[in-house]
């Protein structure tokens, strides 16, 4: 596979006038090869294929979907070292990173394509006919669930990989049945091509229409928005900033057909250092913390942002190790200069809030770099100016100290939604954590204990989501098997004659699905 | 129990200077008492209870919330006969509908409490750590779902039993661990009242916070926007007209923190006459499709009001017949005098549009009542101007030939989203309908065959929604045990400690759920 600059309509790679090029964060410079960017006509073109691909596509077997997703996870492996060195080119990101992140992303499809396989999705459920029910018989009743329409998916600057082209939004949309128009990120526009054609080679390979995956890079906002307005568009996945997620809800709430978005957005993820483990071990918890803050030169959206715990000397000595940790810390070059310019200024405008103090800086950084710094308050600053706690994209914290339990748990109540939740704590500590994991529940999608937010498990009990404005939609997980259930939506048969249901329904269960029946799981269904 | 015409606010009974009357919709005469109209100190009150409940509540055990909502079947069973007796003199509708409709929303109740006690609706998840996986190590992972928070429900005019107060979205809500803040419909504030009533006193039995419940009854759409725009509301399940509905989008959709509005708006039900069972019986199929029509005086959001046939002396032999039983017809009064009065004029306005003319009219009413009608077209005019198809709310109905098969797809194709769409064939059609299923399967969210839309079973299999504009979230259904995920979110717990995990996720699995263990489900606990 070469990266030609193209825009990938269905079958046909589409060149525009519009030209763009990917940076190299680290020295600013160009990267060639030019790159057309998508306009109105390339959205038109990608919708009127996702549409009429639809029908097809979302009535394929288990079975073909499946074997598509594999096709794709098998397409990008055997891109081999060609696009994990675009990805460094385009994004800074090193090496060993890209390539776990690229063996997750093949993981990830292959989870998709076990779960297609399952059938557990479909959720076949059947109320058989009771004629002689009194007053009124009942009639026969038979729900599957069903893809929801064209999908449109916006890549992630900050996993070039797995949150892109074939990230996890594109594996749940393909999955359900839904054809997708990816708008790829403009900051790695060849790796996303390079993506986007195995995504399109697996797409021939199976036999499916090809309509069922276009890729529209560009570096407009107006590209996103008319994709989003575009009436053949049902649903739409995007990882990003706050006001780009805000930008795609509002396009999608003022719609005549108003759409699903499902926005991950931003978090802080707090993390409360209790008591018991602060005694106990708090240089091991500045060197987690410090890892954990500068791992991908903080461009994480689990980053931890925010440490809380109670004034005192073993705040301090957890602050004191964080912060020589920090000054030893190496500066990353971050994802674009954009981002590394944003965050310099968001460390600085917090830097000078009254009550707020730079506890560390890392060593200077290169052009493309930025240092980690880690800023300290009192919780009363916090409460009296909630911005404080505004997510800093990349390599800094605030740490907060707080007079006492009831202020910490005044501080965790002020917060907006966030992905995570975490709490460090000895075994002294648990009626502490006891009385705070119920507030912390009703704040994230995911609490942890004794951990770091960041790292994701792709796994069926995961939740990469959370209240507004974390995301969009917290009823909703970007990661994991759960994801699928963006996708679809319930359809019911009554009374239809055999020949006509669709197969999960049949009576002979062609697929063999564990099926609900009578509100009762059939969970051995005879092969 | 007795009507006061109060606002209840929890455990309180407040009144206000803002008094309003129902009205006899058969006479137009106003009804003893005057009501207490809730204006913005109550909706906060309400607001503030519901926050301060939800903590709580969200985290009683299933058999807690199943009692809780027996106990409010219970209650209104108790009622008796000056509930439907307050509901005929509010609603016009006849005594034998309303003890159906009383049955079953206490059937509803009660199969939400089934629910709530199996546990199901947790969908508890355990990914258990695998400590020596490698590259890195898999943290043990736990997931839930639990309630969103404080619930605004809409009761609707057309069903106040089972689509107001303690209806479908309550029942839901309440099962879910929301608190619920109901917005009472102005046209049955008795009946409303004496539910709210059973409710609260089943909320107080329980020993349950009493912000829990509460009940806001009054005329004004202020109100509702106001309900919907409180912070402490994080979602709103509204039944009624599509501009109501897409009023409260808008306001949800407006706040600082979006919530999820599931509003069932409007819906005209195609119904498909295929050739061979219009050849084959005609009058049968007249017959059932008036008795359906007229229903209820028509005012169901399932109302079959766009019939498709292919032009032809079969489907003339079916008009025929079909306007001999409108002419026959005896006329409801229908629910309020604004009702009414809209739908004459939506009679008249289609009535007046070029290609369009009045098969038959019912005998005339009374002063409350409005004649049955059929219309009739050909299907280039609706092609022409969708607007044909729109929802006339009442027993009126559009028949429309299509000139072959090819005509009826389009047709088909041009609706927006609906919640019905019916077949009504023989063996010999059924080619003809296995072309149709698919197509209709996008459009709406419950297909039948040889039956008729009105009626719609409370079942684990139903789907009660439907694409945009049949409902707001085609994700979603308002009737059954579906409707509960409406209320929920999921959540993850990634390493606690066992003393702090949620009763589902312990290991001991204290509450016995069927639970899904490494992707595989267990679904017989030990007791």
């Amino acid at each position: 596979m070469t990266i030609r600059g193209s825009v990938l309509i269905g079958a046909a790679d589409v060149t525009t006038a519009a030209l763009f090029r990917a940076v190299d964060p680290a020295t600013g410079a160009p990267l060639e090869p030019a790159f057309s960017a998508a306009g109105p006509r390339e959205v038109e073109a990608a919708c009127a294929l996702a549409e009429a691909a639809f029908p097809h596509f979302a009535e394929t077997t288990p079975e073909t979907r499946a074997r598509c997703l594999e096709a794709v996870a098998d397409g990008i492996a055997d891109l081999g070292a060609p696009l994990v060195e675009r990805a460094m080119a385009e994004t800074g990101l090193p090496r060993a990173r890209l390539e776990g992140e690229r063996a997750r992303t093949v993981g990830q499809l292959r989870l998709f394509a076990d779960l297609v396989r399952s059938g557990a999705w479909i959720r076949a459920t059947i109320d058989p006919a009771q004629h002689k029910r009194q007053p009124l018989p009942r009639p026969d009743l038979r729900r599957r669930h069903v893809a929801i329409g064209p999908v449109a998916v916006f890549g992630a600057s900050n996993f070039p990989l797995a949150f892109s082209v074939a990230g996890g939004d594109t594996a749940a949309a393909l999955a359900a049945g839904c054809p997708v128009v990816v708008k790829g990120h403009p900051a790695h526009p060849g790796t996303g091509e390079l993506v986007a054609r195995a995504v399109r080679a697996a797409v021939a390979t199976g036999g499916l229409p090809e309509g069922t995956f276009s890729y529209l890079p560009g570096p407009s906002t107006d590209l996103g928005s008319a994709l989003v307005a575009d009436p053949r568009i049902k649903g739409v996945g995007f990882t990003g900033s706050r006001a780009g997620g805000l930008a795609l809800m509002r396009v999608a709430a003022g719609r005549p057909e108003p759409i699903p978005v499902y926005a991950e957005m931003s978090a802080v993820n707090p993390v409360v250092l209790l008591p018991g483990a602060l005694r106990a071990r708090s240089a091991s918890l500045a060197a987690g913390f410090v890892q954990s803050l500068t791992l991908g030169a903080g461009q994480f959206c689990t980053n931890p942002g925010l440490l809380i715990g109670i004034a005192g000397s073993d705040l301090d000595a957890f602050a004191e190790a964080a912060a020589a940790a920090i000054r030893e810390s190496v500066p990353h070059t971050m994802l674009t200069p954009d981002i590394r310019d944003r965050f310099a200024h968001a460390v600085a405008a917090l830097a000078a809030r009254p009550g707020v103090t730079v506890a560390a800086r890392g060593a200077a950084a290169g052009p493309g770099g930025s240092p980690a710094c880690l800023l300290r308050t009192e919780a009363r600053h916090v409460l009296a100016d909630p911005a404080l706690a505004d997510e800093m994209f990349g390599p800094a914290a605030l740490l907060v100290a707080a007079a006492d339990m009831a202020e910490v748990t005044r501080l965790l109540e002020s917060l907006g939604g966030q992905l995570t939740a975490t709490l460090h704590l000895d075994r002294a500590d648990e009626h502490l954590a006891a009385g705070l994991v119920p507030l912390l529940a009703r704040k994230a999608g995911r609490i942890l204990a004794n951990g770091w937010p960041t790292g994701v498990e792709v796994a069926p009990a995961m939740v990469h989501g959370g209240p507004f404005p974390a995301t969009s939609d917290g009823r909703s997980s970007s990661v994991g098997t759960l994801a699928i259930e963006r996708f679809l939506r319930p359809v019911c048969y009554q009374d239809l004659p055999d020949a006509l249901l669709p197969p999960p329904l049949r009576p002979d269960n062609p697929w063999h699905l564990a099926r609900r029946i009578d509100g009762v799981l059939d969970p051995q269904p005879g092969r």
